[in-house]
Formats: C-alpha cells, structure tokens, sequence
C-alpha cells in the first residue's frame, strides 16, 4: 500500500506544499500544489474550503503559508517582508477561527519573523525549515500522545471515536488514532462515527483504519448512544480544536453529545491532543469562538442536495464539552486526569 | 400549493392503492400504484424499500395491502381466500419489525377476514371498506394526539423533533408534528434533526414544515445537544415505532441519544403516537425487536457513496428509550406523564 501524507512539504530556493485534497477522499487520492504564487493567501483559502483540516494538520499547514509568502517576497527589504509576514499571517488566522493551533503555529513563526537580523533571503529560508521544524514535531508529538493513550485502552477494547483526528488531521500519526495505533494489538474493534455534515468520520478515518487492517465499523453519530446501550463501547477517544484554560473542549460538533451519552452510560471520555492545543488565553470553553460553516455542507453532499430549497439552517462546525464530563486528556506530556484549571497549569508548567 | 397525500385508497371493485414515493421526496413527487395484482406482497416489498414509512402509515398501508389481496382471489371460494389472506398478513408483517402498528392493523383485517360469513367478493368489500375506515380513524386520532399535546407547548416555544412523524408517516396530520400543527401559533421555531441515515427530517419533516409556513431550521442529529447546551430548546417531540407495556419506546435511531441529551438540560422529552403503537404483549423495550437494515444507507444516499469500499458497517434503524426518560407519552386518549407499567395499564384501560 501507498504511503499517504497529510502535507509534503519541499523546501529549498523553490518551496512547494502539496496537500492530499480531504474533501475528495476516500474516492479520489489527488494532491494539490501551492507554490510561492500562492503565498499565505492559497493556503488560506485551502484551509477555509477544507482542502486539509484538522487541529494540528492546519497549524503545521499555515507555518507553510508563512513560508510560501516568505519566497514570494524574498527579493524585499527585510522590513518590506515582515510587513507582507504580518499581513499574510492575518489572513490565515482569519481562515478558520475555532483550532487554537492556528495561532500557534502562526506566533512561531511569527517570532522568527521578527527577530530575525539576517536579509529577506535567509528571513525566507528559515521559515522554511521552521515548517519542516514543525512537521517533524507534530508526528513526534503524535507518537508521544499515542503512547501515554494506549496505558489507558484495555485488552480486547471496543473503543469509540468522532470526526477524524488521524494522520489526515495532523502532520501523521494522529492524536485519538495515535492512541488507537499504538494500542492495536489490544483494540478489538473501532467504532467510527461517521461525522455529519463533512463526514470525516466515514470519508477519513474509516479509510485510514482499513488501509492499516484495524477492525472498524462505521455507524451514523446517532447510532453511538444505542451501542454504548448494549455494552458495546469501552472507552470513547477524541482529539481537540482548543482547551480552554479550565480544561473545555471545543471539537468537532457531536462532541459534546457523544461526552453526554458516555457519561449516562460510565463509559470513559478521552481527549488527546497536543499541548498546543491547550490555550491559557481562553478562560473557559464559552469563550472560544465556534466556526459557524455553510448551508450547503448540511443540504447535501457531494453535488447531491436532499432538503427542500429555502430551508433554514444551522450550522455550528463545533461544540463545547465542560471539563467535567472528560476522563482524560492526553497530551505529549502526560495524562491529565479529570482535567480542571488547576492541574491543566501544572502540565503547562512541565 | 397542492395538497399531498401521504397515500390514497381507491375503494370499489378494482381497488388501487397509490403511495408517494417517500424515497425520492422532495426532490420529486411521485405516486406509485398498487393494484390487486401488486396485492399483499407487492405492498409489503413497497413497505421494506421504504417507499412509505412511518409506524402509522405503515399500518393502514398493510390494511390496504389485505384488500387489494382480497381483491386479487375474490373468484376463490371463501375458505381459500381466507387461507390466502392468513399468507397474505405473514408477508405483510414480516415486511419490518419493530413498529407494532403493522400487527394491530394486519390483526384487524383478520378478524374482518376470519369472522366474516359471506362470500368471497363480499369479504374483499369488508376489507376495502376497514382500509378506508383504518385512514379516516389515524387522521382523526391524529388530531386528537394534536389537540392534547398541544396543552404542553408553551407560548414561543421552540421544539425540537428528530424524524419524521408528520403527515407522510401516518394517513395525515402526524403525531409529533400534529402536535407542532395544533400548536403551531405558539411555536416559535421547530429545530429539525435531519435523522441520519434515511433523512427522513431533512427530506420529509423541513419539507412539511415549509409548505405550511412554520418556521423550521435544519441541523445534523450531532447539533441538537448544542443547542440545548444555549437554552434554545424548550422541548423535544417525537413519534414512536413501538411502546412496551412498561413504557419503554422504540423508535427511530437517535432517539435515545436525544431522549439522554434532553435529561441532561432538563428539557422535557415528550413522545406522541396513537394507543396502536403500544404493545401490551412486550414487557420491556427489551424484548422489542430492532431492525438491521442494509449498508447502503449508512455509506452514502441517493446514488452517492462516500465511505471507503469495503468498510463494515453497522444498520440499527431503532432504538430504544426507558420509560424515565420521557416526560409524557401523548395519545389520542390523553397525556400519560412520566409513563410507566401502571400508567400505561390504565391509560389501555381507558
């Protein structure tokens, strides 16, 4: 089987970032191409339409945004360049508002930006590398959520999870399916929801787990609750868009219900995530800002459209679970266990 | 706008039975025609594929069936006749499982048939003559449902339901949405479910709700805790497909999850549907038997299929909710609050 990755990035005098078009898969593998032409302003809109998506995968997505711009502008004044820098990270904060990462990758690169003292070209080239940088860390960051995730997965373990926070979500490994890699050979089933509207659960992570023969099922977001009935369920496993200060969780929306349903039920609730995802800024979840998407992905799917013309609609792309109703969260650093502002400052302390 | 017909029966002595074509709706409006040569099994396959559904209209569909397969061996001396209408009902019944409404109604036309002393052109009369009865009574007991339900809303509410138990799941009116339709002049808004995998909320209940001018918004089944979670919903209705003896109730899949959703945000849970719909005979929701329906309706719709080839897939279309969940079970006969074996055991009583 063909390695698929989230994002390539090529870097060197030409830089290149190619993205596996998510919003096609699984029925088509096709990679598109953003060269310096494209700047911040091409990656931008890639994340807006959902090109790439997911917490992490958009974060490392955007720092090659900066890049991009960076070669677009190299033949600048140094100062000229931080201006565009400035600018182009603007317009990729702005792509999508609720994923914390965004911001985080964007500040990083932000503070190579401007405290660099060398001239534009090498400004250009160590955005560049700072990329390749945070790729590399993403999947080593994975890796290590994975690891501390699977002490927590049983023997013979049916484990639940929404939307998709797999390799596609991040730069490779994945954060909720990090934790379902590295604790396989104890997974006996997967349950996967199959995440309306977009359907990362069905399109992405079914198809990430039959490509590696992890046994899965796919069932509707609506069906979660009926097994964890039955006893069917062991543990619920999710990843994270932002982690307010007081330990909330804004994520994909049917989050906050399947938090619910687990809780009626006694079935574990886990949130894995990097601690980039952990945002001291924001006090609780009711401040994080939910991203409100279009009609068209609830009306239909694909160029098929369902529901009657002209009716209204609601589309919040995520929801907000309290801190009470998550067992865990997992983070590169550690578990915390029934997370609250205080041991969430403590794992950020170290 | 033109009136639509759930379905329509054609009495006399070439009986046709005409269905719209709950499949293709909205995008088209189709009637498909059964006749006495369809008979009992050409209405049964018509009620698996789901051209009709809904518990109650799947039962006067069934009603129809047993005339139109009266009317195909009305030439058969009565004994033989009431031997191919015993066959007839087996098929019937066995065209889906888990709403009740079809037993009771096929039990009616037995009795009709099993009872009945006159020749075998006069029992296919009886028959034809108890569908057209079994339509006029759902309507009116539909209204009925309405009418009493209607005391719980409130002034401005906002009313969440999940499926479709409107007009195109009974012979008219509907049960949750009668309820809506009494209630319409205090409703403030009705959130819509779009009820994965079938759409019957986004394809048949926004439908509804927008050719009557009640203002409607549509969601993802994912979206209903949300907005509980933001105080904007003041109360949860749905139909029912089955309610045991102890008042446990089986109804679409999704409902559960709701019913706990709704418990957590101390909304009420309201379940409406006529006395045929409970089933004294099944003690616990236990014992009522959920039906798996096939893939393809999980890992795509309409022709669209987006899920990974290959991928298990698990189909329960119901689910069931205990009793303590729901905060009143409405009938045509009145509100049973907080319902449970004995409530239930003299509401039957009458």
């Amino acid at each position: 089987m063909s390695a698929v990755d989230t994002l390539r990035w090529h870097g060197g005098p030409a830089p290149l970032l190619e993205l596996i078009d998510q919003r096609v898969l699984p029925r088509r593998i096709r990679y598109r191409r953003y060269d310096a032409r494209a700047g911040a302003a091409g990656v931008a809109r890639a994340i807006a339409a959902m090109v790439v998506r997911g917490a992490p995968a958009i974060g490392v997505t955007a720092a090659c945004g900066m890049a991009l711009e960076a070669a677009r502008w190299r033949d600048l004044p140094r100062e000229r360049l931080q201006d565009r820098l400035a600018r182009g990270a603007a317009v990729l904060a702005a792509s999508r508002p609720t994923a914390v990462n965004l911001s985080w990758a964007l500040a990083r690169c932000m503070r190579v930006a401007t405290t660099h003292r060398g001239d534009a070209g090498a400004l250009a080239a160590a955005l560049a590398a700072l990329a390749a940088r945070l790729i590399r860390e993403d999947v080593a960051v994975n890796r290590a959520i994975g690891r501390h995730g699977a002490t927590l997965i049983g023997d013979g373990a049916r484990v639940l999870t929404h939307c998709n926070a797999g390799a596609l979500a991040t730069a490779g490994y994945g954060t909720a399916l990090g934790v379902v890699r590295a604790a396989r050979r104890r997974i006996a089933r997967v349950w996967v929801d199959e995440t309306r509207p977009f359907l990362q659960g069905a399109r992405l992570t079914a198809w990430e787990l039959l490509r590696e023969g992890i046994p899965c099922t796919l069932i509707t977001d609506s069906m979660a609750a009926h097994f964890m009935q039955q006893g069917q369920v062991d543990a619920v496993i999710v990843g994270c868009d932002r982690v307010a200060a007081n330990g909330d969780v804004a994520n994909k929306i049917g989050t906050y219900a399947l938090a619910l349903v687990a809780r009626a039920h006694r079935v574990p609730f886990y949130v894995a995530g990097p601690l980039s995802t952990i945002d001291p800024a924001t006090a609780t979840g009711a401040a994080i800002p939910i991203e409100e998407r279009t009609a068209a992905e609830v009306t239909g799917h694909a160029g098929v459209h369902w529901a009657p013309d002209g009716v209204a609609v609601a589309h919040p792309a995520f929801d907000v679970t309290p801190a009470r109703l998550v067992s865990a969260l997992i983070t590169e650093r550690g578990i915390v266990h029934r997370p609250n502002r205080a041991r969430i400052a403590a794992l950020l302390r170290g």
